[in-house]
């Protein structure tokens, strides 16, 4: 099946993180002017001009917001930590009604050390004390399964099974998953396990960059789309072929992207989006 | 269930890479030394003083040789490579019965870019092309999956699973699965899928270091036992509930140990094996 280049950028949405440097005022100018549709808002661009101006400017800017980024890290230790864990989330929650963005995204954590099921069971009931907050409020919420070299202490969630498997056990309609090519490329049931997300309406976003063959650092070196080895169109073929039509969200951490122009770089993002994506 | 430590080295061989700044006499001398009761020889070992002379020292040495590193990377753009492949592991084949090893380890390869599946394929078939060459000489072939980290470049085969299955396809008792709590302890079939694998006779070896939450490098910053999160003595316990009697193999890549006296190193090595594996 060969899946169609994009021609624009309308349905390309921009994590904020993705251009680092920027205010969250040159990131909507800068993707505005690229012709980006949508935005997805890190929760360090909303600190410094703070949540109710950070608002109003994204209700001004004519780009869609997408989503939050980021709730999560429900294990702990403790009670209290665990506690502390729902509450932070409650308050991403109430962020991200303000600014209109209708999903919180969450790195559902991992405390080294602790039993990996026993982590995957706090994130469930973390998650489930979340969703009536989340419902009342109108924002949802997507657990993003991360790459098994982040189970030690990010996420104890690496696959969409895991990630199926809470949704299953919260079983709300308010809990979904997020598909980052970068964390999901290599399991053998990515096709399938999307395909069975989009039948239960769990595909909640789309995230795009690429891994690079050789990584630097394991957390700040991806690679922009293009630089690396994931067959990306092939696998928005498979979240388009079930059911999803939601933004494709490019996030990159990358040290080497952030040092540069970042002007240069979103010309960059936007040729290689039409081209790989 | 609470599984008894080690409490001598007898079941405990060393990679000589784990030593890589030691020639093998050194690696034969300082592992004989602290007690360990076997050694698994890397080909880069046998180089310096030649296939003939090292395993005249290795026959001598009172150790046991576990198995031989490294045969694998069976993908390849073409029939020429994958033909040079099956070559060099054929070579790797006749190396490990010189040296009067049992079993040749293998990194299966992948080539960026290459659709996984199609370099899985390509790895069962230069497997299978291994089988009766290794079958006449004795020495068996055990498939090493590799963190997903490095599906890339360097494994393909992720997984258990993956490896059963390849298993499964080649069909010969002559091929089973090394299992390296590294690669793997992330994995939620981790103690079902070594169960299924004992039950078929294809536990051929056990590799142990540690996963550290901050890694510095993803191929040369592996933990010594008890660096990182990986609870290795309950893996233990699986393998051995599994049936496995064999050798507890201390394989580490890293700069940092290679960078210290290797002696004390050594003796490190001893005492992180007694309380954690």
């Amino acid at each position: 099946m060969s899946i169609p280049a994009l021609t624009d950028l309308s349905r390309c949405a921009v994590h904020t993180i993705t251009t680092k440097p920027w205010s969250l005022r040159q990131c909507i100018d800068g993707y505005t002017a690229a012709g980006v549709g949508g935005i997805t808002v890190w929760r360090q661009s909303l600190a410094p001009q703070g949540l109710a101006d950070s608002a109003m400017m994204l209700a001004d800017s004519g780009l869609k917001v997408v989503s939050l980024c980021r709730g999560g890290f429900f294990p702990a230790m403790d009670d209290a930590g665990r506690k502390a864990a729902v509450d932070d989330n409650r308050t991403a929650i109430d962020e991200a009604a303000t600014i209109k963005a209708p999903l919180v995204v969450l790195v559902c954590g991992a405390i080294p050390g602790m039993p990996l099921q026993q982590a995957r069971d706090q994130i469930a009931e973390g998650i489930a004390a979340c969703v009536p907050y989340a419902r009342e409020r109108g924002v949802k919420l997507a657990i993003e399964p991360l790459h098994p070299q982040y189970a030690a202490d990010r996420s104890a969630v690496s696959t969409m099974r895991q990630a199926r498997e809470i949704c299953d056990r919260v079983g709300s309609d308010y809990v979904g998953i997020a598909v980052d090519v970068y964390h999901l490329w290599w399991d053998q049931d990515l096709e399938q396990e999307i395909a069975s997300a989009g039948k239960k309406n769990r595909l909640f976003a789309f995230h795009v960059c690429d891994w690079k063959v050789k990584q630097t650092d394991t957390l700040n070196d991806r690679g922009l789309m293009g630089e690396g080895c994931i067959d990306i169109r092939r696998i928005r073929g498979w979240v388009e072929a079930a059911g999803f039509t939601g933004f494709n969200e490019v996030e990159i951490f990358s040290e080497a992207h952030w040092a540069r122009d970042q002007q240069e770089f979103m010309t960059d993002i936007a040729a290689a989006y039409k081209k790989h994506v």
